[in-house]
């Protein structure tokens, strides 16, 4: 296609998107109390379909509807974990986390011998964070009734809640309905937990793998929730994923910390982080492979480190309101910790976030979010990219540099923005989506 | 009004918010090119109207359109001052900041003599930054050019530029325009001036302030802009402040630096630092008064301090889409430092920000934003307030809270949320507006 027919589709699609943002129905989710979730649009960034996912030996799940505040749809899902499963977690670091997340980090820390077996029980509707002592009671009676009904001792038995922050968990509901989820218990029904767990994601999150580990094959399954608060510190969203890998506790926490830095510590939607972030990994060892060590352990780890990313990038595609998935990729920078100030200030900016949205190249917003980023930088050593196209060098824009080629790149739904600092080696990505009216209408709603 | 109508008409006017944001117009700003800025909607924050503002003996504006960026409308204002007068500045701190920027810096650094009189020139439509050397011969050009005109030193012509980022300025188009400038000089334009440094800006910001000195009347007259891109770092925007007070350079600065951290350094719209915030003093000496000491430099500096908080509210109140004036008032923290960056953390939550634009007194999301802040918190010990509404005490919802006392003062144009962290002493506000369709509008335009 001839440059000058680019500059017209760009105008034409900027024109019908700007239609499609200025007409989208205001009705949707209007209720102070949704009831059962009505036909949301799905993220335009969304998979085409829920992955086929292994099975893993020694897991099951089932999920029930409990009304904790939808209807018409389950909201809360039950794993059980055989005995011999190895746990690590990783949580949020907020000060006003929730007390589930409180109570997992107490049990992870008591290493309780993982003979026992283990579960995690999640609902959807209410993050009971902020609900003080009530709420601690709350997590007491669900995670002790599930406890109770599976012959496990409560210290193996690690709960969530997402939804909204504040109001008081009605946990009879959910006590209620433990003999429904431990009759419906079945090795088949990842995605239904998947499903269970949304709050305003518009798809279910699922990502595998599997290795040849020493003497038999080893998997790895995993599902998350995420659209909106999302800009994890230390861990993120809720997130579980699972393996039949042989491995301690130990090493299991050691691979699981050491890879969620680079994976679900670098989205962001909105730079708002949650109170209820819960990553947890649960290994029951029921793989015929020999316990991971040596290359295995190395394949295991990158493997792991693949779903965690496929899982975080997931969370990004359903970010509220998003039409852009879009890479920042800080090259470059003086220090580690600069690239991911410079990254995260890309990828926080709302009028950056903004841009993308209209799909203008408005790079100069990109320059204004590195000064502010709080990191090393010289004008004159700065290189913007879009996608492979050097927008600016050496202090001011590329000569070379036609504004037709940016406009028609920002068109793509998938963005890389890449910012070469020219002052070391350090480097980060972050993914980030666009800030739309869309998500401007989800959470202006009443009580979202 | 009885209670239960309350909450009637908070839910009749969500509905009617809703629809006025579904409904705006789609093809405000939709030139890749502004032309004239045509009628936008004023902020249904503003002031009723400009205020009336007291000549400065030894200050003169004047204004003209150049054609830097938009079409017929003033561009590019010029201010004379006196043989005499003391400079004082306070710059962002980006380090991408604009080569005017830069210019300032240096040239208040040099500490010229005031005998020679000085002069401030500033254009809308393209903020020079990021522009590399050529950027810095544009400084060189326009401050020359004016300092030739003047017949003063081009070490006392201080320029401003705002707009688009990454353009070349095109500086011809504004010293063509100097002889004009020059000739137009008059005591009694300010609000001319202040009109022609507008951008996105839907009304011209002044305030000033009269105190008594020994021997006569001591003014300050001040005017600013500002609309988005909008979350000060050591300085704002640009803000131009005028006193006929005697005092020394030295003097001036003192008091102009810190009063800024709490005044200009305390407003937030959107979380962007720009890489053109300026703020100007200057202090013409022509007042009959005597020179500024003790009792009457005290009150000079609580009537400065004023009219700089009196700016950085309108510059709230202009904040890209706002339809609401919010300060966040941070009590009891432990430090300072800590009681600034929840303060910023609740003001610059996007979903927090949705939450006012609406009317949902959603204090949840002030709980998460808390959390997310980096500073120290005990769940047990907050209280989080609506206005004079208690709504959530000892680490939870406060069992008098009613629901529908929360709605109906979020429906009022300016909120109070305080959050008393129960810690320590520390204290600080923030003031900041909503996040609304209209600033996704005004900032998914293609290069607004």
């Amino acid at each position: 296609m001839a440059k000058k027919n680019w500059k017209a589709l760009a105008k034409a699609l900027r024109k019908d998107m700007k239609a499609l943002m200025g007409h989208q129905p205001a009705t949707l989710q209007t209720e102070a109390v949704p009831a059962a979730k009505k036909a949301k649009p799905v993220s335009p960034l969304a998979p085409a379909s829920f992955p086929a996912l292994p099975r893993i030996a020694g897991v099951e799940f089932s999920a029930v509807e409990a009304g904790v505040r939808y209807a018409n749809r389950k909201d809360v899902m039950l794993v059980r974990l055989a005995p011999g499963t190895a746990m690590a977690g990783v949580f949020t670091r907020s000060t006003t986390r929730s007390g589930c997340v409180r109570d997992c980090q107490d049990k992870l820390a008591m290493k309780v011998p993982a003979d026992a077996g283990a579960a995690i029980v999640v609902n959807s509707g209410n993050s009971n964070a902020f609900t003080g002592k009530v709420g601690d009671e709350a997590v007491a009676a669900v995670t002790g009734g599930v406890a109770q009904a599976l012959g496990i001792p409560a210290s193996r038995v690690f709960s969530s809640s997402t939804g909204v922050i504040g109001e008081p968990l009605p946990y009879d509901r959910i006590t209620a309905k433990i003999p429904d989820l431990v009759a419906g218990l079945q090795e088949d029904a990842i995605e239904m937990a998947a499903h269970a767990m949304m709050t305003t994601d518009t798809f279910p999150k699922g990502a595998a793998a599997t290795i040849q580990g020493e003497g038999g094959e080893i998997k790895i399954a995993g599902i998350a929730k995420g659209s909106g608060m999302i800009a994890p510190d230390m861990a993120t969203m809720l997130v579980y994923i699972f393996t039949d890998a042989k491995i301690s506790a130990a090493n299991l926490q050691k691979l699981l910390s050491r890879n969620t830095d680079e994976t679900f510590n670098s989205i962001t939607v909105d730079s708002d982080t949650s109170t209820s972030d819960t990553l947890l990994l649960a290994a029951t060892g029921q793989s015929p492979a020999a316990e991971l060590k040596g290359p295995t352990l190395k394949a295991f780890e990158t493997a792991l480190r693949g779903v965690m990313m496929n899982l975080a990038h997931q969370v990004i595609r359903d970010g509220e309101g998003a039409t852009k998935f879009v890479e920042v990729r800080v090259t470059g920078a003086a220090s580690d910790s600069d690239a991911h100030k410079l990254a995260l200030a890309i990828a926080n900016s709302p009028l950056v976030k903004t841009a993308v949205a209209g799909q203008d190249p408005n790079w100069g917003r990109i320059v204004a979010a590195i000064g502010k980023a709080g990191a090393a930088a010289e004008r004159d050593k700065l290189t913007i990219k879009f996608g492979d196209i050097v927008v600016a060098k050496n202090g001011w824009r590329n000569p070379d540099y036609k504004e037709d080629d940016g406009a028609a790149y920002m068109l793509q739904p998938e963005l890389v923005i890449s910012v070469d600092m020219g002052l070391g080696k350090a480097k980060r990505s972050v993914w980030t989506c666009d800030l739309t009216n869309r998500y401007i209408e989800i959470n202006a709603d009443y009580r979202s």
